[in-house]
């Protein structure tokens, strides 16, 4: 329905106008949630509702716009990949953490092991789920949980994030092929952690507890480059902004990235919990909540907002 | 060297630092150089000087700075798969486009046939060889050579573009690979035309001939959203630049374009003949001329020089 | 149902215990057509009647024994592997022959381009399309087609073989991943001739008329090791014939041939126009025709026949 | 050499020209060493001696012929995949077994994920990697490693088989590939059994304390259709064997199991401590043993010695 790319007829600076498409962007998501199915891989995500949707969006001087459901508080899943990669660059560097991972989108699924035993010893990229067990391998030799989770709620600018046991166990009980991953990784002698270790932390990562306003405040921070724009505290320095945004670009939503690019155009992360985190450089945090997914594991009404608001107030970094 | 992201301690506005940066940038090229090596699978390109540099920017206002080696003509090869894909969008529409080829990095080499045949019908992206010939039998429908060629000049500003019979005769006696391709995509039920006719302008069209003014020039044109900034005149439709930029952005520099988007992060297209225009949107267009490739097939000379720039001026779509 | 192994409580040399053997396998035959469907993705095939079964086994002696259809003409496909691969070690010998194609099962599909992307250059073994296909390469600059039907009408002792022109022209129509098969090996540069006579012998070959008698003779040329058992003449060198069985056990029924090697046991070729021609080593050959297909492309009836008859005659090579 | 395929100019059965074809085979095997390297993937291995060669043969009748290194003990790595099927068949049946592993040759290396994670969710077959961790993983659930041990013993008719303590906590502590595998399985939710225990119990088996003479008797068990043929015991029902001997011919020597059927012929087992088992039906045991391994994990004098033999003394299943 956008593929018609007329210039909207309003101002998209004036707030009314703004808050008019917000709206319109929630109902959006709100209605294409049908299209989706909820993950069930782990037993512990199939309990969620698939008709729940939240969208919130904050901006650098803290106004917040809230729809729907962004206090309800559901597991981060593949979204935590994005505060592993800044944990890394910020306490390894760049040049560390690179040494060990890849930056290319792979192509395949998030939790494809093809790539990995065909045609190269390291991960892809630090989003799929090989290239994260990689970074927390990393991690793992030089932070334990609490420090990881000190350092999740700093970038998340919320205090409120806990993790899930529930979801912790049933990742724990289920997750063989992240098992199998970080084994094959260990096989090949590119592994940087203890295996279990490395599998524990990745498992407790995923399991945090977040809701779409944590998402949106983590959106907010790569956005502001990794300032807090409330305190002005410096979480992490800005030049490794790019990079992570860059890579939330091209490898955010698995293999549905590309198309994303080109629908929605906003570095964003998703997650199987529903969730997506999306920066607007310079301006806003988006976080949407919205547990039913499409085929590639994303969330259709985060999706069908973020569409919406890219195209109504042209938020891609292209436009 | 630029992974400490210090910011620059000058004007990064001001003409005449701007100027000494791109003259750095000029000689990283040039030394950069050296550490490649010439395309040699077709037997034209062998014949290029691994020492040959060149670098062209152009600003909308039609200031032009050129270093080295802009006026020498070469082969444009892949960097015509953006002309294509923007000839489709232009004459077939969106909709049509993408209803046979996807929008996905595919994670492999761009001559890569392993995806076509395990995962899926439809080429992964109009960058890659198999999306860009499906591509080309789209608009072998609607189009003949002198048609594409019209557009190319007007899309690329250079009336001087003209068929490189030598390379067309190479590429046509040496391109098994791409027939290979074409034959698996009508086996496939999937190529939109005639599979002698759709290799042909393929060939003719990878056959063109350019230099780094033509390139900057490209660049120029995607980065003024499909208007000719010098006569006004709209080459295509504006909403289709999103499209084409984030597809230069997530697949442009084959199974280096996730790093290409970290480290320079400018959307670009590269080709084996050693050229690579880039878009820096609202700006300026971009080309570089460096046959000496990696061995990812992208210009040694013009990554280093896009790195440069890049940096120094913060050109980077996430900066 | 076979699975119990219980030896036969009957004398397996009693020529009218054998005889009863045979009824009853055809019958068992004609039962499993139905389990399966005729080949479509060449028209001309889709013509066949799904209900046609047809059994012969032939001795040494020139005993013949015949059930049904074993007259019926149709077209050779896949079993021509075996002629092709017979010509080359007879007319260019073991070290050429296989200095071009390996020998190994490759777990892919008939007509898979997989292996030859990835894992090697030369295909994997001459009973797939790609390794036929290498294999008439070489043939193409030694022998035309006259030869080859000379050569194919000797080995079968069938001078009866003709060319099916309607099937001809079908295959050539429609053979698009055969012909993107040859690009590839001739991208790789191991494909010995050119290719479009190379593909053009491939056809041809594979649109041979043979019926299920035509099969038991190739069979019994095998059995009898290259040998005319009527005449007394020498076809192939003896030594070769450990080869071809060898190679049909391993790879004869496509990525069925580790299952049909349990169940079945001797070395047989299939092809998708229906027939399976099978060697009981210094004893019999056996054909049989049934057009109906399991999803491996093997012929359901013959499966079945072939099966009863290896059990309760013991003519699995390892009983 | 062989491949004139010469008719032998003596009489094969003398057993006088018998020994003189066996001491050559084993210069011959001696004299191949030297073109192989000794494994070293797990450490325990690696100290092997690349000199080392062995050669035995033993007949129905009790004769044995033993040439150099064939009382040394030495681990039987992947032979003791044979054992686990024939466990697998004895105790469990052919349909349980097979319902849960395939039958069909790989094409890949013997310890692949690829296909498992591309194809097919079952393994390939019981003779690599992942589908012995299989039928291991239904064993596990019927018996423990004394049971195991005590079948193996049996099956080879040898009492001197112990487990090998070092190659054991050797396997344990390298065997990260295999752990890979098991949890695949288990992701895939294909495992019959408790992932620690089943690799537990496959790398004990794997570590059994084996000599030439050993594997002389597995392959006179395997010959004599399961029966211990000094004792006249039945150890598994005859039946089988055709199953074990396909399996073993299709897939016995990894990714080289097509070459080798057919410069050989004979249904053998390799494993990369260096041994191969063979099974002359109806008439031999023929063990080998010499470390030093070709690229594809087989012994380098093993091969030369039983391609030898074959030759020589027209053991191929198809002579």
């Amino acid at each position: 329905m956008f593929f018609t790319y007329e210039q909207p007829d309003f101002d998209i600076n004036d707030p009314k106008e703004i808050l008019r498409v917000l709206e319109e962007a929630y109902h959006n998501g709100c209605e294409n949630c049908r299209a989706g199915k909820v993950a069930d891989y782990i037993p512990e995500l199939a309990k969620a509702d698939p008709d729940d949707f939240g969208l919130c969006v904050r901006s650098m001087s803290g106004e917040t716009a809230s729809f729907g459901e962004t206090e309800k508080r559901f597991s981060i899943q593949s979204i935590s990949k994005v505060i592993n990669l800044a944990a890394a660059l910020k306490f390894l560097g760049f040049r560390e953490t690179f040494s060990h991972v890849m930056m290319e989108p792979s192509g395949d699924a998030f939790n494809s092991i093809l790539k990995l035993d065909m045609t190269s010893d390291l991960p892809f990229n630090p989003m799929i789920n090989a290239g994260a067990i990689q970074v927390m391998s990393m991690l793992s030799n030089i932070m334990g949980f609490d420090e990881l989770l000190e350092f999740a709620r700093a970038f998340c600018m919320d205090e409120g994030i806990v993790l899930n046991e529930a979801v912790y166990r049933s990742e724990a009980e289920t997750g063989d092929r992240n098992r199998a991953i970080v084994y094959l990784l260990q096989s090949k002698g590119v592994l940087q952690g203890d295996p279990a270790v490395t599998l524990d932390l990745y498992f407790k990562m995923c399991s945090l507890n977040v809701n779409a306003k944590t998402l949106a405040n983590m959106g907010l921070m790569i956005a502001n480059k990794g300032q807090n724009p409330f305190t002005g505290e410096h979480i992490i320095h800005p030049g490794y902004m790019r990079t992570i945004q860059s890579l939330m670009f091209t490898c955010g939503l698995y293999d549905e990235s590309g198309e994303y690019g080109v629908r929605v155009g906003i570095p964003s992360k998703s997650g199987v919990g529903g969730g997506i985190a999306a920066a607007v450089s310079g301006r806003w945090g988006i976080g949407t909540y919205g547990p039913a997914l499409n085929k590639k594991g994303n969330s259709c009404g985060g999706i069908a907002a973020l569409e919406h608001l890219s195209h109504l107030l042209q938020l891609n970094v292209f436009d």
